[in-house]
């Protein structure tokens, strides 16, 4: 099976980082990084020792996890007992310890400080997000299977506009769509307080209204206790019809953004819009293995000038973002950030979602949004379906 | 406005916590309490002093901050000035301060602690948790109307579901009802690692899939990488079909679990669905103020087995969950949890969904689950729709 050859990798990687920064081992808490390492997402704790196999501590449910996971799965109605657990198996208690200092929360750390009280525990995150920045076959595979499915769901998407309905009932519409083509329903989001649900469908001058997410659009949403997404703004003609919407399958995200209008665009967003096609033409002929994450930025922010267009490029004034692209994977927001000062050079196998934007007060949002390969020579489209601006039929 | 008393009323009384507590101040870090302590939910840090206004560090956006929050704002592009601004408030530095230790991760605690290097920090996270378990008369009407849209759904829902049609393509029709009744489409959860899409949307004994989740069901889900929730099955003629849906309204959870069967319910489910009745009518009789939670428990657990159903209550066998409720509110798992050990009475405003049901393997799942209000002199039935066991019809 393919992905049992692949957690075999996956805990090698790991192993590799650790030997490199003097962990004896690594004690695996989150979920998706659970799932990312040993093939399951039950209530489990995976240990993974600098050298030999991983321990798979499993509360429950056993009789998944065995049926996930290849690793030596020890049943633990409590996980208290870890640390003698770990010992019987023969292996020394870890005097360095790394751990998700990036999710796991404060109660839980001193709980396992508890547990190991000699060992220094230590940050294992970014250890984690380069490995998993970098995706294998079996990921790829999966990944251009939910490209191609966000196609699908793109293409019907003229159907399901109608001018005179608000941009929630149509929201509506377009989940049930994606739900139909097996899409997951949750988007899973890394970052602390981050969350979204299936997508951003904006319209018209609402989806300029920025929000306390780190991506670029965010819209009215339903209210203060929700304040991203569709909220009541009914369709009329003329508008601007923004899609930012997450396709999430088999576990993996990929990020699509395309614009749809409802008769004729505004003369300075169809503008903007070609500039955004430029940007990412520009990008995705630049990008290739070794190129600096930050190159492909100042590269997208000197066209954007170039244009008379920075104060719209990702946000307007000062609630821009600063970044124009971002890993994704089992989580939305992944490495590698395509961002000021992110100096790692790009490498094969990551997958970067590109998504020039400009906000036009007033007007609306222009952009493009497609998530990419990386290949040894280039990159490769994942979301395949075409760039151009969808039109709504009138009736 | 009302929300604007309420969040006065919160804060005093977080701020008679940190007097009871020896705490100088609490830094609200997480998006549902800064939401509940500030009506906004932007990229903001609320400090709030043991004495005087509390203030909203925002970064972005100020606009919608300025809109929803009467406390004093201070825009903030850069958190690490806070402790430069709380001096420049006049407030003093504080000597022990209080973080949400139950959601906030290690990287984050770290850099408040490199902020705050001469403050004691301590877990904030129960006094939270208390205070916001006490719903208050804002939160209980939006609490109420989430109860009746519940009961508007469910009732289309025997057109829904079609013997032929898998478990997910029902769930997809009905997401796509909620959502058109103004479903906020997150269900938000506190606890790590605990995630949740809309429902649990099971059929036949596939529903007694255990999983690892702290939920009393789980069902088999869309595979590994997502495993609770609908799957492949197609439902059939005899299936009894059980629906645990959450309606997320205005922010605010409630939680409903209602049985349909296509044809006839097998007689052992129907047995068990009476016991689980019982249940409910002898806990709804038993709760009110200065009750046990653990005192809920144990009723529960000595009825299911004078019923002879000890190993089916709450799971089965070695895969029992050990509560019968738990609180609800802007987050599903809130306190009181209705579980032994609980020993904290119950009071008037809190809300919680009490859901004995039976897992029997091989069948399915019997069982009923309510949201309710406690009064001061006992409860009223939050989820109004009827307990009955729903038809679907056949054709």
């Amino acid at each position: 099976m393919a992905l049992k050859e692949d957690l075999y990798r996956r805990i090698k990687g790991l192993q590799d980082k650790m030997l490199a920064h003097d962990c004896d081992a690594v004690l695996i808490l989150q979920n998706v990084d659970l799932y990312y390492f040993s093939g399951t997402m039950q209530n489990a704790r995976l240990y993974v020792p600098a050298e030999g196999e991983p321990l798979l501590f499993c509360r429950k449910s056993l009789t998944r996890a065995a049926n996930e996971c290849p690793w030596n799965i020890i049943p633990s109605q409590n996980y208290k007992y870890i640390p003698d657990h770990i010992k019987e198996m023969g292996y020394p208690s870890p005097a360095r310890l790394g751990l998700e200092f990036d999710v796991i929360p404060v109660t839980l750390y001193h709980s396992v400080q508890r547990l190991f009280p000699d060992s220094t525990l230590l940050d294992a995150s970014g250890w984690i997000g380069d490995l998993r920045a970098i995706k294998t076959p079996y990921e790829i595979a999966i990944i251009k299977a939910a490209g191609k499915k966000m196609a699908d769901v793109f293409k019907v998407l003229p159907e399901l506009i109608k001018p005179g309905l608000s941009e929630l009932e149509i929201a509506a519409r377009v989940e049930k769509e994606l739900r139909d083509h097996e899409h997951m329903g949750l988007s899973r989001m890394r970052g602390f307080n981050q969350e979204f649900f299936y997508g951003h469908f904006l319209s018209g001058s609402n989806a300029c209204m920025a929000s306390f997410n780190d991506g670029v659009t965010a819209g009215m949403g339903m209210g203060a206790f929700y304040p991203q997404g569709p909220g009541n703004r009914v369709i009329q003609i003329g508008d601007p019809v923004y899609l930012d919407y997450v396709g999430v399958f088999e576990g993996y995200n990929v990020d699509q953004t395309r614009l749809y209008v409802v008769g004729d665009l505004a003369h300075r967003l169809k503008y903007a819009f070609q500039v955004a096609l430029e940007i990412q033409e520009t990008l995705v002929t630049l990008a290739k293995p070794g190129v600096m994450a930050s190159e492909l930025y100042d590269t997208a922010v000197s066209i954007a000038e170039k244009a008379g267009l920075s104060h719209n490029f990702m946000g307007y004034g000062a609630e821009r973002v600063r970044f124009v692209g971002h890993g994704v994977g089992l989580e939305l927001d992944e490495r590698p950030v395509i961002a000021p000062g992110f100096n790692t050079p790009l490498e094969a196998g990551m997958v970067i979602a590109l998504e020039p934007k400009f906000v036009l007060p007033g007007l609306g949002i222009a952009g493009i949004e497609n998530t990419w390969l990386l290949t040894p020579t280039g990159v490769e489209k994942i979301t395949v379906l075409p760039d151009e601006i969808g039109a709504i039929p009138l009736a």
